[in-house]
């Protein structure tokens, strides 16, 4: 790690031609262990079962388990697919991952093809979180102190990560003084996972409860809040892990900039506003529960949204791999698109 | 409990004469056990292990001790006040209780002179509770949908509670449409405590974490956050369980009222202003564990601030016994503590 463009040291997602290996992300922190799939049916427990996570980790994953299916027996591609295509529902990136193998099959490519094409989705999605790290280190000034939520790194993408992406080739820039992360209730990603991340790669950071973020930018200079994003209306109102509007909110008061980092594919151009994007709400169970252990009463019902949308006009920049849009709004957006 | 100033179904703390009854808040919310205190060093035991808790709890707490320490051996006055004081070194309520009692002796009173006193605490923080209760609850609508946070009840106090007696009384007077409580990271005050004290009085009440709150202003009616208070300084700053402040960054945002309950003897004249407060920070271990299991990966460094403070420009309400402060500042507080 001494260039900026590094890959990350984290690689949550290894290719070894005849398996798949992935970083078991339900046992981080506390164990470091990998599993390796040989067949798609192996890829498809491992994505339901939350071995792996984060939209186009996912993708990448299911990719190479069509892959590992047709080096098998290339009958079973339709059955292979199937398997895939269930074992997350609702992952739009998992299915645009599939979609592009089957254009490939149906094209009479074979399995050398699916194999060169899983590597290229695999690539790509470095590549882009690699440039999308370049264009927001770019506008961090020097000794940066930052804030993040949830995780958006290398276990949640092909590597390197989008938001911190941002923050590991800022670091490798050296100019990172801080980044505190948020814990991130309900599943605690930025506890498990983003603090596992940081540590690793040796990016000086500290844990904060989700509530403690006002009081920090109160009492300490941060200049930038960056987060990642699940989905992008057409005007710029970001969709992202619950918690996230909160942080915009305060950032605003506090004059903390705000940056969305999140590749072109995010945006759904469909959705004009923020109003407009579905929010899923969860069982109370994640609330009331800690490891399979109460710690509310039996019975107490929770309001718990998965996802928060923040006005665009709390956001000070959306870096996405085709480059920076600041002051976000439908013109620029659509410009950049085009 | 038909009528608003009825005292709480919770009773933390029940005095049977020869014993100090407490209800253990540790095992809370899944067992609802009792500890009977036959001695100062049990009652001092049960404040240090945290079975008790809340600032006016312990006080009240403590002087049921030495009425059991002096009814047991006069000669034990002075050690059982040490025992008690040293308890919880930096409990103000304590210190102030164990003093009344104090006063009381040095003047020749007996055993039935201090128990009268500190079953005089003890009724008078309940009886303060309630009357702040009426005052709180006359601000609300009908209808009334609120959120609150950590735990200010009965738990905490003498009985009925501070923020969360406002919200007793209103529901008792059929004010409340829906209360949301915060689960209240590190601690889970919110979860454990509070959503167990709402179920118990059947006061409607969902669950959200903490960084859900600003998210929820945007999508429902919130008409009032009701908060309690560890300090008010002199021109309204208040002090309180850290996640406050961002629930009224995030409720001026959206147009929710802001109101502190807690009682006179809160304010802190002597702290002109917010800054001046002292916010104390606890170990890391609090966020990178749960319940001694780790989070967080070994060795993260955490910022775990215990209090925030909420500028006065955002409180729209302070409530204490002595009357309501709207627009709260130093002109206003002077007047009303005169």
């Amino acid at each position: 790690m001494t260039s900026a463009s590094s890959p990350s040291a984290v690689q949550p997602i290894g290719w070894l031609g005849d398996r798949l290996r992935l970083l078991d992300q339900r046992l981080l922190p506390m164990q470091e262990e990998y599993l390796d799939c040989r067949s798609a049916e192996e890829v498809a427990q491992a994505i339901h079962g939350m071995a792996v996570r984060g939209a186009p980790a996912i993708g990448i994953a299911a990719a190479y388990g069509l892959v590992l299916a047709v080096r098998r027996n290339p009958a079973s591609f339709e059955q292979a697919e199937k398997v895939l295509a269930s074992s997350r529902p609702t992952a739009v990136n998992l299915r645009w991952a599939l979609a592009r193998l089957r254009g490939l099959w149906q094209n009479g490519g074979g399995a050398d093809a699916l194999e060169a094409e899983a590597r290229r989705i695999h690539a790509e999605d470095l590549s882009q979180n690699l440039h999308m790290g370049e264009l927001g280190a770019a506008l961090l000034p020097q000794g940066a102190r930052v804030i993040t939520h949830c995780n958006t790194g290398a276990l949640a993408t092909g590597g390197h990560g989008t938001a911190l992406g941002v923050i590991r080739t800022a670091h490798a820039q050296g100019k990172i003084e801080q980044v505190y992360n948020t814990e991130t209730r309900p599943w605690l990603q930025g506890a498990r996972l983003t603090a596992w991340e940081l540590m690793r790669e040796g990016i000086p950071s500290k844990l904060i409860a989700d509530g403690a973020a006002a009081h920090l930018m109160r009492t300490e200079r941060i200049d930038w809040v960056i987060v990642g994003a699940d989905r992008i209306a057409a005007n710029g109102d970001t969709a992202n892990k619950i918690g996230t509007y909160m942080l915009a909110v305060a950032a605003q008061r506090h004059g903390a900039r705000f940056m969305v980092v999140a590749p072109s594919g995010t945006f759904d151009l469909s959705c004009p506003y923020g109003e407009a994007i579905p929010i899923e709400e969860r069982a109370a169970q994640e609330l009331t529960e800690f490891r399979g252990q109460p710690v509310a009463p039996p019975g107490m019902q929770a309001f718990n949204p998965v996802f928060d949308v923040t006005p665009a006009e709390l956001i000070d920049a959306i870096v996405c791999e085709r480059g920076v849009i600041e002051n976000p709004d439908a013109r620029r957006i659509a410009a950049l698109l085009r």
